[in-house]
């Protein structure tokens, strides 16, 4: 399975109009290339699957600096996984874990908000919760892998 | 449609278990009623409408300072509406309506993330999209309403 990384063009947003989790950030990298803010082409936060023709899977990932840093220590980069999302079809066949596997292989930290009873899923994927603390999750359910020697924030 | 705010008890805990968006903060209050961090029937961020004895809808609502506004101008205080869910068999018969006027009758401006393509949900409900800004939302899609002399941030 090859995770690519996904260029913005009028195709890749076509086809991001399959997934549940499109809204305001799609709709305006589309406005966006309309109005040539943008080039055909630019790359995106997004890294994805193809299946033939057709893109299965995908993820965004944002790098988030040291100085933002309220989950690791010692304080440091990490990634930010939002938007893993694989078409209902395609489920259940390794193209979610391919793109967790991407993530990880970047050797930063990562965390990601799991979602919708997904707690089994990430722990699968090697991530831990973190303790919960109310006033910087405020209802989001963290989840993080730790590379080596990079433990919880306390 | 009575909207009650939720107390914490383990009663409530054992209600939220219904619902999708269960995770670290429903763990984290059982785990804090448990080792008496906080005390049963404890006020929670959570709102909820009852039918008959079964708690059928829920949201939550965080009061967010001023200073931390990036959403409205003038910058004031307003609510972060999360975890807005009516459970499968009571959806489409206003119970998610009820909670969100509810939300509007505090008179302060609402900000919500909207997921899973709610889009048209959030517009009946009177609320607007936000001009997308990826340093800010960073793939969130925020919908926010305004009270009467609040626009949005430039």
């Amino acid at each position: 399975m090859d995770v690519q990384r996904l260029s913005v063009n009028f195709k890749t947003l076509e086809e991001f109009e399959n997934f549940k989790e499109y809204g305001s950030q799609e709709l305006s990298m589309k406005e966006d290339l309309q109005s040539d803010i943008i080039e055909d082409n630019s790359e995106s936060p997004f890294y994805g699957i193809y299946f033939g023709n057709k893109l299965v899977a995908r993820m965004s990932l944002y790098k988030i600096d040291r100085k933002y840093d309220q989950y690791f220590s010692p304080p440091q980069d990490y990634l930010e996984l939002w938007k893993l999302e694989v078409l209902g079809p395609y489920q259940g066949k390794g193209f979610g874990r391919a793109l967790v596997d991407y993530a990880k292989s970047l050797n930063l930290p990562v965390k990601t908000n799991a979602r919708q009873r997904s707690d089994h899923f990430w722990e699968k994927m090697g991530f831990s919760p973190l303790t919960y603390d109310k006033d910087r999750d405020r209802g989001e359910n963290p989840y993080v892998w730790f590379p080596k020697g990079v433990s919880e924030q306390k």
